[in-house]
């Protein structure tokens, strides 16, 4: 082995040559100048009741963020498309997984914009808040109707309790509406909670079905089944039909054990089949026969009065216990504070005066 | 006739006697003196840990009170009472009215103390907060138990909500408890949203029923059931004991449709008599199997830690709504704007962050 000394060290190394940018500088100051041109509120208005679609996502965007400056312009856009909604059916939808409320909604979707209507499909996920989406995420489920240039889908809003996202949807409904499509349909699965939201925002309640294998009653939740306008036993097609029409029956005699509806409206039962096409049209003639009726005796406009009272309460009931849960002082003092509740140092009462107590100090 | 100028007027009075005072101005000073000696904090603490009814009795009249120097002075009592509470068992019992829960609770309670038990039985009547009291109002309907030295009968608070007045409740217990009450009884009327507050603080929830005419399962609220630890068929006597052994199968079956209960615990359903005292015992046996088993898997200690820190929340939930809604400004807006947001001159939201401004700059 022969060592050169000339070698002044093993760590030497040559000068190389300097790598290239890994980000260009003249992308990084297209992308700054690109986002500098957000849209005011004002065209953000004037686009959508041109019914402008990039325009409506941009304001859904801004409904959804969380940022506090995007919230004031949020209230503007929806306060100035106000006048231009509420012209529009609202249907909510709802089953649990597996009953094929995709396909059901993409068949329904399709036979309304061949009625020459305009059609949105929006979502209230309540799994959003913890896994930021599932439901309507994959559009590819409605691979014909997300081509439909009548149709528009929107996922889920995500956010931290089920009631902000609620409110987001329903917040979208105005900016759909404004933006000239006449037929809203709100997503959700059935699972509880998410239907008295959803319920809150529509006009008419759809519970969708399968038949199943014996007691069709067992599982349901009474409640979603006392909300529902309409019982639709979905996938009655093949060897199907006879079991559908089964079900159909038992519901039909299940729903009549409720108590009568405040909108006068006698509760449907019917079957579809989403592949078939067979009894999609009928859903909508019952819709439209609950539309009448309840026009007439102003049920309708009532019930819109009535849910935009609920979504006010709502929001200021939310946002005081944000603004609470969310101070500083309150913050540092809940942890402890549980504990001692808990192990029964303080009483819940005392405990809940001496938060209290804090909080309206500042 | 004659008549005499004598006369001065037609209206003319003779000098009379002064009438009697009505109120006795020594009986004012003695009252005005009794009220003076309302006994302090420490000492209804020191009456309520001797046993003592009346300062039992005084504090809860404190803890109702709606005056806020009464608040402080109730949460210093209840404070004080917290580390010699909490020895017990809580039982809530509802059923519709017709069920016959005063004669059960009679023949219940005197078993109970019989046994050695000393027993409080409370209430939580919604209908007290509209009507000012209505369930146990009538303590004759108890005749026996109200003349029970070990027993402790006290009606339902009065407020203006629900969530008042069983914060009230709840805080009464404590306070029977440090008094040594060891079975705290909570009565209700079976008609929904108190059922859910009586569940929230009790360990055992009784649902008592009666065998009706047919469709034993038509008009029970799914949700109340599903709350039930046990489910007993009153009034199983005479002609009525052969249905009300159908009921009892009816009502096992529909309690088997419900998932699987946290505690581990199966619902047990069983037929009494309150006037034949058949099947009083066994309701007590069933009890005690129950906090046998959830003592052991350590459910009862922790659902009791749940529901302090549940009160303690709502307890927060409930004050931050009433402090906004009693806000002057607020009270001056709210009417106008609701109006506003009804007409959709205003969005719900922008309504909200409206009102919520406001109050949050005073």
């Amino acid at each position: 082995m022969s060592n050169k000394k000339q070698h002044p060290s093993a760590l030497h190394e040559k000068p190389g040559i300097s790598p290239p940018e890994i980000i260009s500088s003249i992308a990084v100051a297209h992308i700054k100048k690109f986002r500098k041109i957000q849209p005011s509120p004002k065209e953000l208005v004037e686009g959508i009741l041109a019914g402008n679609i990039t325009a409506l996502s941009r304001a859904i965007t801004l409904v959804e963020s969380t940022n506090s400056d995007h919230l004031a312009k949020a209230n503007e856009v929806i306060n100035a498309c106000l006048a231009h909604a509420n012209k529009s059916i609202r249907i909510g939808i709802t089953g649990v997984p597996g009953v094929g409320k995709s396909t059901f909604i993409e068949a329904f979707g399709k036979y309304l914009t061949s009625l020459g209507k305009k059609v949105a499909v929006l979502a209230v996920d309540p799994s959003s808040t913890i896994s930021h989406g599932s439901i309507l995420g994959d559009k590819t489920r409605m691979e014909e109707l997300v081509k439909d240039e009548n149709a528009f889908i929107r996922p889920s809003a995500s956010g931290e309790t089920l009631g902000g996202v609620a409110r987001k949807t329903r917040e979208t409904i105005t900016l759909c509406e404004a933006c000239g499509f006449d037929t809203i349909i709100i997503e959700t699965v059935g699972v509880g909670q998410s239907e008295t939201a959803v319920h809150s925002m529509v006009d008419f309640f759809l519970l969708l079905k399968i038949s199943g294998a014996g007691d069709e009653l067992q599982g349901i939740k009474r409640g979603i089944m006392e909300m529902a306008d309409a019982i639709v036993i979905n996938k009655a097609d093949g060897d199907n039909i006879r079991k559908a029409n089964l079900a159909k029956v038992e519901f039909n005699r299940a729903l009549h054990l409720f108590p009568a509806k405040k909108s006068g409206w006698i509760p449907i039962t019917s079957t579809c089949s989403a592949i078939t096409h067979e009894g999609i049209s009928a859903v909508w003639k019952t819709i439209e026969q609950f539309l009448e009726l309840t026009k007439v005796n102003h049920y309708f406009f009532e019930k819109r009065k009535e849910q935009n009272q609920y979504w006010m309460l709502e929001t200021i009931n939310e946002q005081l216990k944000l603004n609470f849960y969310n101070h500083p002082e309150i913050n540092q003092l809940l942890d402890s504070t549980k504990k001692a509740v808990q192990n029964d140092e303080i009483s819940p009462f005392a405990a809940a005066q001496l938060l209290l107590e804090t909080y309206f100090k500042f």
